[in-house]
């Protein structure tokens, strides 16, 4: 048996992409001459205006380098001493933050059972009890992920229904939008779809995501109610996410928000997930899980061909007691890549050429 | 009276100056096909192996974003729950950070007057004695600035002696170097003199400035007592300075430390502030101040003259009960531009062309 | 139906029953002259002497003024910066402290489920799996309850089971002892019992409640591995929790001490648990639940009489989807009370005198 | 030369004393039955009315164990993400709380110079400056110590000037009155002095000392502005200070409050440390300081009779530099013990009996 070649791009994150041509154009073409630091510069004051435009509406921007910082930032806005955030078992903010959120927002996450991924109303009720009680934190936050952590996406309906229950309980809604990119491609790749999904829906605040779709490094925080983010500025500062040269990061935004790069990056990393979803069916041996409604899927595989696969072009492991592992595309994806290993993962699966 | 155009870069920060070419070349550089993120790619192997070469001994790095990042990763991993911080009343972690190190390092500050921006072993032996009431915070850690936040620079002497008081009783000492490159400069320039005064003089940990250097953004903490950062790692992430695509902060500083570059643009800046003090001790009306020891110098200015002079090219306030205020010289600062803003200083002050 | 009236002691907690004449009296000894504050004084010097006699060995003993305190101390104790603790569900460091653990010591809590409040080994390697991943917070400490919050009782065994499991990973055990008497009295009522659960066991520290065991006020943090309280006495003024007038608090816990009143009275409180139990097996419509290891019961009831019952002497609701309620005896519950309170439930089920 | 035996009561500090037979016998009373914990219990709710019908309006109380507590506590429901707090540079909070504000209220505290122990509203409006620069914490918050840790008292007119100037910049005012009972006594010792110098005055949130003024252990949080305490009672316990039979705190404070005892109490300490001011300004070679304004003096001494006279009876060094010791009164300080003490003072300074 000899294996091809493996992809020249791997499936195992879309952070382990690089950055989009249009993005260092855009860092190159800010690099000229001085600009005042932390903001006071017309690339950052274009981003606030632009990400307004997007929304349709005022909305308070804060940029910020990377996703745990802008959720920590979210967060810390949001929360008062003794409260806590509702998130599910698998967020981002709960499993991969190394305890920032607590440490730095000081807050307690409660964590709920969510096989894929989402956050339901009736699990914010159920949490409601402890509203009143001064022995228990305060669960003031609803914290979901869009799009999630398992690969799927909240509907439009399900965001404003988690919404809908969070308010009538008198609790704020955070999203974690690292992905969102992904989410809003996934459910048409338009601003109506992302403003549908968020701010109409009644997300209080949340962060869009830039580095997994394209950007050296940077996420914006939006204060999509923007009173509540009166406090933001000081609050970047003391959690350290106050970037210096910050017209680097707004210009990087800037490109993705022309001419709507953003969703066609995004929308990309769906369609060459979708690909090797449907390739990844054909091959016996394989369970493809369901169909990736964004940029990744969640095989389970034969145990003893995981490593060997692994060694050929690497990807993380999921559920290790399931043989359930991780494909992920990125903006980056060719068709090819995807061709070239669902050759390899088949030849590995089959044992022949 | 008819002024000059304003100078092409102004004396308002080293941070508002852009990336020198060399760095944006080496974004794009690193900008190829995939990298595991986190810090498990080429570049930031390299960047870790030069930073030990550069200190000559096992050092260990932590790329991070930024300057409060890299000062709250350090305090948090020197302290302890109920330790304190001695450093000077003009310390960026005791006046330009929000709090940030109080909230998240959970340290209390200890801060002790310094005309000149230095710590001295004195104050530190004084506020050992508090070391062992309980009632007391602990101080266990020496922060000092190095050059320091009045644009001086501690001898090699001089931080031995800071740290000789400090080890002498138990305490640590750490080194914010968001402007190391031009204390070393300022003390001849080589890697010598980087070694001698930290490593050599009994520095535990310090972090390394890049953004105000001509990168785009990025600082490095090095544990120059690798022990201190056993739980570094873990301490970035919690802290939330742990950079996504690292290859990209790693390319930046890998590029400074080609050639020494790093020496050569704060070497640059420092003459450029050099030959500003020059200039205006020729302008009658201006207490220049000292000669600076690195890139900034803090004249005082007839009152009515600062507004005028702001508005036509901005630069910062100081200590506006005494009419003084910062100029400050950057890697890109062109002797034109001195030129031109001597000429324009002088016409303001003395109304006429 | 004429309801006798309610018993003189209610069945709601044992933190509703007053002090032990023995505490009082040892107050108003302690209560003589001056001694100097914060525990250099004779009551306290005895009280920690005592507390290394009970447990065989040097312990290091800091008083505290409740449970909370108590918690938060050790747990700071055990926590560096990215620290988890794994508990229950249903530990009181979790659901019942507002908060305060991920606040003060700055951690995150892993909590798992546990039907009879008890953690086991397993889960304890289940969670193992995220130590050296710098993207999780480290489980290095295991906070169990002994006795539970759901009124169990975990065996020596059990309690030696989890502390290998936990130190084979380099985790430390934290026990919340703030019923200890109650699991001490319901293995045998002895020091050797105390022994075998705790220190022998493989616990490295725990809190010995004193405020639910007939004192007016007061918890021992006891680092039965002496070295990791090294910095408690620091520890214990950051956290707020330093008593003034030490010697007060140290006088209860030396009057609980003298001829093991603790477990003479832990003791009493299981016992009357057991005989409401058993009275409560005898009255139709009840469904008593598993006999109580130490001193409360969780019985299920009709639904239409919990009202009533509680307007007639009031007891705590625990789980209103199943209709489960608490009913926990105290030390100074008399077999009266439990004789009055039997009568009133049967009368108020039956609807007959 | 015999010297006398010491007195029964020493002058090293209020908090040495024992609690007022009052208080015990409150204790005692309290002591009957069974009442539900966390404040659902009539002495609490009575405590809290008369502290009410004290200041003459409606203010939240909160029960807590000590005066770290109470500080922390106050200050945490007043501080937001990047706020810091002004205090003098001897505030109880800044140099004897081990870090405890900064760890977690999460706020910075800005020390200012106060040689008599007092803040001054010129000190304010020089922070003010920073209000609204995202760099620097913003400093919201004004925190004084009444009385002062220097043995004076604001008046008045000098906690109204400093409120004015706070509030004149959107500040909050905190006072740290673990012994405002000794500053109201010494201005007059009527609830009329205590209105004066806090509500009336314009103080926000305060302590009320009960430790250090004959209680076992105590202190009040009062928000004299109610809406201040909103979240109150979540924040006590996230900070540990949630008393479990708090109907024993309440009781002690009931005791006090019964015919103005806090006020006698307070006024007889004043009063001896007066009577002992007066005897030592007739000793040679003493220079006895100001005359007390409270219940404390801090006379200088020959450096080589400071260890023979605390040899015999303890007192705490104050300033070593100049050899000045802090010689303080208690309620229970009888004048037989200011006379002892005296006249040993006098022998072990002139060598005779």
């Amino acid at each position: 048996m000899t294996l091809p070649d493996p992809p020249a791009r791997s499936f195992a994150s879309d952070n382990a992409a690089g950055a989009h041509p249009a993005v260092l154009e855009a860092i190159a073409r800010a690099n000229v001459g001085h600009a005042l630091a932390y903001g006071d510069d017309d690339e950052t004051r274009a981003c606030e205006r632009r990400f307004s435009e997007v929304f349709g509406r005022d909305v308070k921007t804060l940029l910020t380098f990377n996703g745990t910082g802008a959720n920590v930032l979210a967060l810390t806005a949001l929360a008062r001493p003794g409260d806590a955030a509702i998130c599910t078992e698998w967020a981002h903010v709960n499993v991969d933050e190394t305890g920032a959120p607590e440490r730095i927002a000081g807050i307690k996450l409660i964590d709920v059972s969510a096989p894929d991924g989402k956050l339901t109303p009736d699990q914010i009720a159920d949490h409601a009890h402890a509203l009143g009680d001064f022995h228990h934190a305060q669960p003031t936050i609803v914290s979901i992920t869009q799009s999630t952590e398992l690969g799927t996406a909240y509907t439009v309906d399900e965001v404003a229904a988690v919404c809908d229950a969070a308010h009538r309980h008198g609790m704020r809604v955070h999203m974690d939008g690292a992905r969102i990119a992904n989410a809003v491609a996934s459910a048409g790749g338009t601003v109506a779809a992302l403003r549908a999904m968020t701010v109409e829906a009644g997300v209080d605040v949340m962060s869009f995501g830039g580095t997994k779709n394209g950007m050296v490094g940077g996420e914006a925080v939006l204060f999509l109610d923007p009173t509540l983010g009166a406090r933001g500025q000081y609050i970047r500062k003391t959690v350290t996410q106050l970037p210096s040269k910050m017209r680097f990061v707004a210009a990087q935004f800037n490109a993705l928000l022309d001419n709507d790069l953003w969703l066609a990056l995004a929308g990309h990393a769906n369609r060459m997930a979708t690909e090797l979803h449907v390739a990844a069916g054909d091959i016996p041996g394989i369970d493809p899980g369901p169909a990736p409604a964004v940029n990744s899927l969640f095989p389970i595989l034969p145990p003893d061909v995981i490593g060997p696969l692994q060694a050929w072009s690497f990807f993380w492991d999921w559920d290790r007691s399931r043989h359930q592992v991780r494909w992920m595309a990125a903006w980056d994806t060719d068709p090819d890549d995807v061709a070239t290993f669902a050759t390899g993962v088949r030849q590995i699966l089959t044992g022949s050429d």
